[in-house]
């Protein structure tokens, strides 16, 4: 309890954050409160643009700037080898592979992997969304870039299995990625490494 | 660069919170965009109304709800000692007082410590309105509980001055307080302690 009920709603709001306990709150508040209201306002309008207009891009499901927009990957076709397709669980996902420069295809983003038991099943990871593109005929690989959890392997072989059915060849990228561990964590050269170790798997 | 502007400008913003660098504002504003758009909206509203209204209380200068507004500590005059002044630098010492449970006096803030050389003289500090507060008659004590830097040293005696000049007796708080360290990181047991042993220096 400060002296002000804004200021203790603040404090609270902001420990919605991941990572973000009472006392960096506090910091963070009292931070912001004291000369920086710009910075405040700053984020206040960025966080509320975001969430009240960011949505999923249709062709590749990762966020785009407005409904029924493409993202700015996928608007950039003419840099982009569209006949690699590389499906990922999360958007940061992508990110990393951006960051890591190594990559010139297009992506896929399921947001999660298949997990019958939490409800999340083919429809969820907007796998109709995805069997289209690769009806569509210009997909001559697909790249598989998922978590190596028991999820993500059950999920590698869901799409392994859609790919074959129509006869594109499927690859899972494979050395470098810890076991157990998140694509996001990993550096840049790793994936580059592992993009190139790729090997066909369906 | 994500796939989205909306999304880069929110992660660009998020870095204006210290202790916020690009790894951690990334991480928060994925986590927000991915099912917790309410947090994200909820967060955006909180720092909106803190930025635009929060002010500082006229009797303590401490942050309260509204410009001209009295703040919830100075509002509580029934259950305080409005005799037993503590002057601290920031708002934050104020919470860390109140956490400790220790002290049921009145605050002044002054929002940082006399600094010549950083422009920051009497007038920065509201000490007009901390002399109009000693004026007024009620205060039988004043506590510095100010930061064992130089400049808060300097700020002490100038204050001890000012109270010595009205007749009002002024403590330092003295023990626990480590060299060099901020009210704000010490626990509540040693500022208790702090305030049992404050002994008169002026």
């Amino acid at each position: 309890m400060s002296s002000s009920r804004l200021l203790d709603r603040l404090v609270e709001a902001l420990q919605a954050m991941p990572g973000i306990g009472p006392v960096s709150a506090t910091r963070i508040a009292y931070n912001l409160l004291d000369r920086r209201r710009e910075d405040a306002l700053r984020i206040s309008d960025a966080l509320k643009e975001a969430a009240e207009h960011v949505a999923l891009c249709p062709d590749c499901r990762n966020y785009c700037d407005a409904e029924g927009e493409r993202c700015s990957i996928c608007s950039d076709f003419r840099r982009r080898d569209s006949g690699l397709l590389c499906v990922v669980e999360s958007p940061m996902d992508v990110e990393s592979f951006e960051q890591s420069g190594a990559f010139h295809g297009t992506y896929f983003v399921l947001h999660g992997h298949l997990s019958p038991i939490d409800g999340v099943g083919p429809e969820e990871l907007g796998l109709d969304a995805l069997g289209r593109r690769l009806d569509e005929g210009g997909v001559r690989e697909m790249i598989l870039a998922l978590g190596q959890s028991a999820e993500g392997e059950a999920t590698a072989q869901y799409l392994t299995a859609m790919a074959k059915r129509r006869g594109i060849p499927a690859s899972g990228i494979a050395t470098g990625i810890p076991m157990g561990g998140d694509i996001q964590s990993v550096d840049g050269l790793t994936l580059t490494t592992s993009l190139e170790n790729r090997r066909r798997i369906g």
